[in-house]
């Protein structure tokens, strides 16, 4: 028997829990396929006295999880408290520099401080893991950093956040409007209290962020994610969109250009026959393309106890086994610092204009998108009970900026009633 | 820079051409990534003289594949020839008894050699990896012995041989018979002239065999895979099935029962809406079931050059890294031998009779059902010109023994005029 693996856990809220539940289930699994016990030493939490469901009378415990980090008989800290500094950056660091492994889901932290922590892990030959981080139990960067490691990565994408799109099937599914859902999501706990993190897209940025680093060996540049929530969704874009042959997900995604790393996280429209478009729920989606390989997908659950725990027990088992590789798949001294490209490639837009009903405003809008140079692939217009016309027009492929222009002109025209709405269509 | 991964690659099919490419390449980011060159050594195959569209000057050549193996600059060797055994075991042997490690996409030499090979491999403390030989570019293997390491797996399923699902696909799509569909398939060079490799199931059942002995830490059985091709799948069960919300799959399902380890390879309907119901083509899909995880479903590219190059390299990879671990997840000195099981879950099946169109029929089959304890989900008659009644049953979860006697009575029965047609309902 090699000597066993020592770790230290700290924060423990479901995560936490979750961890400890896998190590006393599948303590004898666990250690014949490490090929060494995985022991836990130690623990640390805000509060001692709270019953989270596991015994914990087996575990030293430390107040203070800096001290946790420090402590001489541990080789690995989780750290599963969260929060972009504060403890969990202190005690992250405080492991690293004194030379102990890391596995983390604390996908905030990484997006703001990825690349100091990396050197620091790295300058300590300690490896730094955070398969939970991104779309929860899906070895998703597992499959970046290994599993793929011999492809150049032409773009990575994929739904990164479980409320979002749960929220959009619901909307789809009920025909009930954002604001409902978004209730009714909170009230359920699948929501955060405050919606910004989470229905305005920048948890989903932070994954798509380190994804982004992981596939095209930049710094992380969380940054550089434009990023734009589903807030001004409305049921009229899911039905309209739909009605097409499309879905619409909160879609992240990362793709290197001639003019530097385009990074977006934003409502998109999918085909509805695609991996993307049939994803339901909040399920995880994280679609790669690879120069050999193609494309591949990966699909599962993206938070919760059981999945966010497994994530970060696979991470332990490598560093069990043996296995320290760079944070990031590369040398952090080799990660480039990418310019942000500033177009993105050209893609084909939904369009949906709120017009006057008035003979010849089809013509206006058409013609004011002719002399920009913008082809209509597809147009619609729906029965209306007011004035207001609903028109949809899908392009062809365009510049953003190019639409944005022609935008601009049809929403300062008399015939618009209302700003026109522009998401844009993935090609998956 | 520390010193190079040396390799040696037997075999220069599609496959040794791709790994040749993709390290021509992708020299220095292979190398950023790993921390050191990959550098191939030395090749062979049964042809020197052939072009196959790479630069093969920089490289030692060996008629034997063997000598190969043998060679004292070489770390690792890939092994690309196929075979159950022959030259490709010998080499293999060869290599690993050398000290060297081993990278094969070779699954009818696991499926029927596997174990020796691990035994082999891990006395002498060097990798077998086998990435490639499972789902392609998928990279699955990983994902089970490393990714889902936290977790006990309750299944592992999936499509994974994508000439069987084209063929199914293309049926349905055209309405065209499977024995067309099979010979344009051959034609286009996308089935075996032999088709009871690919078709008949066996290819699909190495697959299985091994992604089984990796989930549930148990000797690799190839013999005890129930096996079963679509050569008798008709259109019409595909049409009835799809008029019922299903598709029909070859589907892989291994699970460990009370009575002991359940493999299957045989056609199945899953749901039309579920991952696996939506899948096309040659797309190759793994469904995984862990106790903390929950489900996590992986799709890619089942075959080709660049894909099992990018499996091979990803392996390599790994072993360049220094990551050695058992061959199947977990020492081959722990793995079980598992019992057979004999029955299977219970489960739901589609039943399509052909019934002498007489009154009182319908009284006699579903008569017989009901005496076998055998309880009706749906039911449905089709219209039909001539005196043959064609009847669909969806029943409800019976053991399949049951189940088998009910339709040896009613097929022995005046009022059934053709065997009946059963096909399980997989839960997805």
């Amino acid at each position: 028997m090699t000597k066993p693996l020592r770790i230290a856990i700290a924060g423990l809220g479901t995560v936490g829990a979750g961890i400890i539940k896998i190590v006393q289930k599948h303590g004898d699994l666990l250690a014949a396929r490490a090929g060494r016990p995985i022991e836990i030493i130690a623990i640390s939490a805000r509060s001692r006295s709270k019953d989270r469901g596991v015994d914990l009378s087996a575990y030293a415990w430390e107040d203070d999880p800096v001290a946790l980090a420090r402590r001489d008989d541990v080789d690995l800290l989780i750290e599963v408290m969260g929060g972009e500094d504060g403890p969990a950056k202190a005690a992250t660091e405080t492991a690293l520099a004194a030379g102990k492994h890391v596995v983390t889901a604390n996908k905030a932290m990484l997006a703001m401080n990825g690349h100091a922590l990396a050197e620091l892990a790295e300058t300590n030959n300690v490896a730094l893991r955070y398969e939970a981080a991104v779309a929860g139990g899906i070895p998703i960067v597992k499959a970046l950093t290994e599993g793929l490691a011999g492809n150049g990565i032409e773009r990575v994408m994929g739904v990164m956040n479980g409320t979002c799109n749960y929220i959009l099937t619901v909307m789809e599914d009920t025909g009930a409007d954002y604001a409902d859902v978004l209730k009714d999501a909170q009230d359920l706990g699948y929501a955060e209290a405050d919606p910004a993190v989470d229905v305005g897209g920048i948890d989903a940025a932070h994954k798509l962020a380190l994804l982004a680093a992981t596939a095209f060996g930049t710094k992380v540049d969380f940054a550089g994610v434009k990023i734009e929530g589903i807030e001004r969704i409305e049921l009229t874009d899911i039905k309209d969109a739909a009605d097409m042959g499309y879905r619409i997900k909160l879609l992240g995604v990362a793709r290197m250009n001639a003019d530097g790393l385009e990074q977006r996280m934003q409502p998109c429209l999918v085909p509805a026959n695609s991996p993307l478009g049939q994803l339901e729920g909040v399920t995880n989606m994280v679609v790669v393309d690879g120069d050999f390989v193609g494309q591949t997908v990966y699909q599962g659950p993206g938070a919760g106890e059981g999945p966010t725990a497994s994530a970060i027990m696979g991470d332990v088992m490598d560093i069990a086994r043996g296995l320290v590789i760079p944070v990031f798949g590369q040398p952090a001294n080799t990660l480039t610092q990418a310019a942000r490209s500033s177009v993105g490639a050209d893609a084909a837009y939904y369009l949906r204009f709120t017009l006057d009903d008035q003979p010849g405003v089809l013509a206006v809008i058409t013609a004011i998108l002719g002399e920009h140079g913008i082809s209509i692939n597809r147009m619609r217009q729906y029965d209306h009970a007011d004035n207001k016309a609903p028109v949809l027009i899908v392009t062809h492929k365009v510049a953003r900026t190019t639409l944005d222009g022609a935008l601009n002109v049809i929403d300062a025209s008399d015939v618009s009633l209302a700003a026109p709405v522009a998401i844009r269509i993935e090609t998956v």
